[in-house]
């Protein structure tokens, strides 16, 4: 298989950025196509793989015409361009943007980070780093709960792409070791947001599963 | 000094990502107030700033209607938007954010923090931590020298907030210890990027500097 005949996710399953995209594609209903890459095996340092993302990370999305693009909430901003989970007025989409940058840089770095050495196995060798990932993590989310305390969603009052792109490791955050129980607002969105219409859990199997042969 | 008479950007002078904005702001043409916080001194920390900006990180900027905004590639996004620095096209919009989530999670993390650690005199006791931010950073910087060898600018052949948001660290990436002799092609784009009508460099002072109390 050379060039996909639909969307195609290259993902791994236990990724919230590969999971925030499969939720995206779900509920705005778009089919495609997921190759399973696993990291821990080395399945993205491939020249395959890297001739489609040289940074060499999932999620990437490839489009049957060739195109690849990489980043999740990049893909997130694409996808949504133009559907309800993305609002039109510039402000809104600012602070859209400003959300899913926090989300890369303050939150995902200490609380996807914490999961993963966990469910890896690397979280004995890295255990004198932990503490400087659990007070980051606890700060993104005391900003969090901060902000939905007086809020049903990030921006605007409406579900969109920042609830997403922080819903993905947040909701999946006790695998870190983050206990959610001092977080009230935070753990009343999580519940909105699973209660969207169309939503899929990181767990669902969604998209077409198919091999992917490195030499195509 | 309550709400600012202009545009104010709350700064940090060698902040790279501060710096971004300034030059932003100055090759849009628009006037601004700029307010320095010394992060070394804990002064984004205070309940004044907190209410501007609940992460507590420069660059914040606040309009005087009282909006403030956070992160700085948001904050280029938002200020760039139907101007020359950023592409109306939705997939150039997309490559632009790409770049922009790269820069945020794979370069700055490592080239900007490298360089932090210098020259706030934190590389002894973080000296143990210095190789992992180095490969990082070598890893971004080949990310790009790739990219950048069959480009001009970063997205479409035209410059744009994805070629200021990457310029911001790399320019000054040997602060940090990397050495851009092996990058022919980012140190061409280095100078193509310098060479831009209205650019500022990193030390200029721009902006309008005003004291702010912290009471205020």
């Amino acid at each position: 298989m050379n060039a996909p005949q639909k969307i195609r996710l290259y993902d791994y399953f236990e990724s919230g950025n590969a999971y925030k995209v499969r939720l995206v594609l779900s509920q705005l209903g778009i089919d495609f196509e997921r190759v399973h890459l696993d990291i821990l095996k080395g399945e993205t340092r491939t020249a395959a793989f890297v001739a489609r993302n040289a940074n060499h990370r999932v999620p990437t999305l490839e489009w049957p015409d060739g195109r690849c693009l990489a980043e999740s909430n990049a893909i997130l901003f694409y996808l949504a361009d133009g559907t309800r989970l993305l609002p039109n007025d510039a402000w809104k989409r600012a602070e859209v943007l400003q959300w899913m940058f926090f989300e890369q840089y303050s939150h995902e770095p200490n609380i996807a980070v914490a999961r993963f050495w966990h469910f890896s196995g690397q979280a004995t060798e890295n255990a004198a780093r932990l503490p400087e990932k659990m007070e980051g993590g606890t700060h993104a989310l005391g900003v969090m709960e901060n902000h939905l305390a007086e809020r049903s969603y990030f921006v605007g009052e409406e579900y969109s792409i920042a609830d997403i792109a922080l819903y993905a490791y947040t909701h999946v955050a006790h695998e870190g070791g983050f206990d959610l129980v001092p977080y009230p607002a935070i753990r009343a969105w999580l519940d909105r947001v699973a209660a969207q219409p169309g939503h899929v859990r990181i767990s669902d199997d969604v998209g077409e599963l198919v091999d992917w042969a490195e030499d195509d």
